[in-house]
């Protein structure tokens, strides 16, 4: 892994060079540039074009009509426009592949879920002053694509006229980590199939390239399972709150074509209290009570892991649902395995961890005969010696930010997930009833400013540095469904997807950039919330603490 | 003021019997009951009854068809279906005035602007079990738009059926305290007209009765006044983001059809910096800095109310507002006074405190002169000793719960709108900029329980709780606007409705019946929130703190 520092350069003041992800490298002079009525994207020098890059195309076309977003200073650029007007027009966007490029042109949708070492999505884009064509080269697809993405944050809009504020642009750009994440859980409440789309478009703006789907849990089970259509039938919140083989379907093509692999998740041994509903045999301690002796939540419940039945059955189950998902991993979770529920009810004789290492191999054993790298939380490491947890699996930190260290000596791969950083449900109350003095377990509330100070890498030597892969935001829905998607997640979680793709940045500096990526996120139908009251946000920094 | 305790019936455990405020008194049974697809309202013995009746009786008409809840258990009330396919089917509800009424047919939009102790909100309502006309009664068209609302509250739906659970149903009900509120802050970021109107039905259904609209600011002044046209033309943030009179005049009308009366604030001498942008020559220390030397949030700046020139301005300005409202309240805010901003610019010679005391007298005078009783926030009363301020002034207690006593004892009138149980913003993480540790200064996150233990009169003699008209919970808006105004609000804000209703209620039992609130506003279109994962919400108590 290497690590770059961050070029910033001097046009951040001034609100109007508003990249996010900032750029590897980035030149911007002081010109305005006028985008042509008949302005195109010429592909020509790509043959065979895939589709997806057709439809990107098409997509960051429609932005350019459609986003007309006002530049973020007090006049909304109206002071702009006399000059705007006299400005030159630019009439094409070039995408070509440099000379690194293969020669066999693959798809978004197929490099979006390569291994991660393997992907490549660097791409050097230009936006010359003098109205001649723009240029976007890379070495692929999803290259091209990334810098699609850039290309489309550049543009304002005053009178009618959509116009660049900083050409000339230059910009060579790749991403520092190869995982960057977004993870949603959609047990705890569920959420329309919409409401995910909507997700991956915003998340794709940003850069994000993985989809944690936390798809189920103690509370539903909403994901159709043809091998096993109890499962979702007694499992989920109803027939409508279900995902089914075509919905999953659905998810996964539209997340590909906008770059974004999708990581599911099944969470097993703990976390599974619902398949009591259809399998009652495979689950222990189901409803017991008191629930927090045999839960960290309501309702009690985990799957049987010393059975022999219960391991064949959940690696069945996992192998089925897998299937259906082409990306190269797959997560069984492993958090919050309950000891008391294990010690009532156990009658093998085997010890927890013996249990637990023979259930894990079994489970991540039949996941990697089908070829998936399997992920998990990171007890599965810090709190159990599971011999048959192969190294190349990778470890989510999602306890504390002090723990990453600890995984990486063990020498796993690992992803930033911390609580104290990254958890977006922080600081909403206590959702247990009866309980009235109860805050969130993860307070205080997690800014974007407090997300935007993780260092990927505190307390690591290069040696466990190595091991970061990357890191994401994760929304965990006790208190959340379509209603407060939007407000909770955005713009906070384009803070990681900033720390993994540039690096650690400049808290003090950010904020003018990310009302921008507020603004232009609700322009194009994103309800993100406003991070200041708007009289703040059309003043860069003159409502700093200090000023 | 009188004070009375809550009649808690039975049914709560069975997630059946969902009002919400509760009624003063409820008795169930326990019989299904059909809603005939012929069900009309009968308003025939209301001799020319007010089109804002009629249109509530629409609207109640239209609920009924368009709610289509299930009942909040396991099976959403699949169940039920035969039963209540053979219940008997009630095919009409009958409206009338009661024996107490005076003969003349009002409309609830004159009642809902009348006095505060003056209104009258009282109903009685009866739901029989065999299907023979349900009725209403009331003393007023307030009172019957109230039994409309609770009406409402009585229906589930499987099956393509509507039906009611717990018939028959009696209930007598009127409320506790006559201000019922719900503030909004549409200074510090704007929110269309359309976003009000939506809030202000939710408010109905909870039959809250104020809507104070803390409409301007340091940030943006965004209300339209003819005689001072520069106001909002440089104070707001763009001229999209003004209420036009028209504006203006369509939510009064549209709260008053709803029983909901607008109690609009100009907050003065302080939070005016933006008043700076049209009139610098009334507005001291504007954008001064550092800013949190002379204000408590940026940009500092407050009217220079030692002076003649700048009083008589401000007078004529609130006489301009207020003259478009109807109502008899005005609040001239008063909060958060800067002494450095006056020190460091006052040259009058007085005092801070005489000449706060000649401003507060002459503001006051020309809103007193036409009607208007003054509202104004508790530093008003508590931090200075102003022998202008009239005694029939109501006071809002914001710093603390802590301070209403005081209050009470200084004679005046008060609204419970404490920080540490109403404000709805808190809890969402510090937003100045440059500060990544900042935190909400109010932390933690006021949960709807925590709201709803408030008690209004707790630590008060007798004497000082009859000071108290009611209270409300409140949303600055430093970090919100449209995208995130449901469910910030939503169902919280129904917890002061119920407390102000009927009474402080029982928290350990409250939280089905909120449920019930929030599923039934997401059917009619108002995001609200999940309190809880589906699973509880559906299992009521199964996931309380010790179940």
């Amino acid at each position: 892994m290497t690590r770059r520092s961050l070029l910033i350069v001097s046009a951040l003041a001034s609100a109007a060079s508003a990249l996010w992800p900032l750029p590897t490298s980035l030149s911007t002079g002081e010109s305005f540039l006028r985008l042509a009525s008949d302005f195109s994207i010429d592909h020509s020098s790509i043959s065979n074009p895939p589709q997806d890059l057709l439809d990107a195309i098409t997509r960051t076309l429609g932005f350019l009509q459609t986003d007309q977003l006002g530049v973020l200073t007090v006049d909304r650029g109206a002071s702009n426009a006399s000059a705007v007007k006299a400005a030159p027009e630019i009439s094409s966007l070039k995408l070509s592949f440099d000379t690194g490029h293969s020669g066999t042109v693959t798809s978004i949708s197929d490099e979006a879920i390569d291994d991660l070492e393997s992907r490549v999505e660097g791409y050097s884009l230009t936006l010359p002053a003098d109205g001649s064509a723009a240029t976007i080269q890379a070495n692929s697809t999803l290259g091209l694509f990334r810098g699609l993405t850039t290309f489309g944050q550049l543009w304002y809009y005053v009178d009618n006229i959509t116009y660049a504020v900083e050409a000339p642009v230059e910009i060579t750009d790749s991403p520092v980590y190869p995982y960057r994440g977004f993870m949603l859980d959609t047990a705890r409440n569920f959420f329309p199939v919409s409401d995910i789309l909507r997700t991956l478009d915003a998340m794709s703006w940003v850069k994000i390239n993985t989809f944690h789907w936390h798809m189920v849990d103690s509370q539903s089970f909403p994901i159709e399972v043809p091998e096993f259509p109890l499962i979702s039938a007694n499992g989920a919140y109803g027939p409508t709150f279900v995902y089914s083989t075509a919905d999953v379907q659905n998810i996964i093509t539209y997340a590909a074509a906008r770059g974004i692999d999708v990581l599911p998740e099944v969470d097993t041994p703990g976390h599974t209290a619902i398949i009591s509903e259809s399998y009652p045999e495979h689950v222990a301690c189901p409803q017991a009570t008191p629930w927090a002796t045999y839960a960290n939540e309501p309702p009690a419940g985990q799957l049987r892991f010393a059975s022999a039945d219960t391991t064949n059955f959940t690696a069945s189950l996992l192998s089925s649902i897998s299937a259906r998902f082409p990306g190269k991993y797959f997560s069984t979770g492993g958090d919050e395995i309950n000891t008391e529920c294990y010690t009532a009810l156990n009658a093998s004789g085997q010890t927890f961890e013996q249990a637990l290492d023979t259930f894990t191999g079994a489970t991540h054993g039949v996941l990697q005969s089908s070829g998936k790298t399997t992920v998990v939380w990171e007890e599965m490491v810090l709190d159990f010696n599971l011999t048959s947890l192969r190294n190349d699996t990778i470890v989510m930190v999602w306890i504390s930010s002090e723990d990453a260290a600890a995984v990486a000596s063990a020498g796993f791969r690992l992803v930033q997930a911390p609580s104290n950083y990254f958890y977006l449900d922080c600081g909403g109350g206590g959702w247990v009833g009866d309980f009235p003095s109860g805050n969130s377990w993860c307070d205080p509330f997690k800014t974007w400013s407090n997300a935007y100070t993780f260092d990927p890498i505190a307390n690591m030597t290069a040696e466990q540095a190595a091991f970061v892969i990357g890191g994401e935001q994760l929304l965990w829905t006790e208190q959340s469904h379509a209603s407060n998607l939007d407000p909770i997640v955005w713009p906070r979680a384009a803070a990681s997807a900033e720390i993994f793709w540039s690096g650690p940045g400049d808290v003090d500096t950010a904020l003018p950039r990310l009302h921008d990526v507020a603004f232009r996120m609700a322009q194009r139908g994103v309800g993100a919330i406003p991070l200041q009251p708007m009289w703040c946000a059309l003043r860069p920094f003159v409502c700093d603490l200090l000023a």
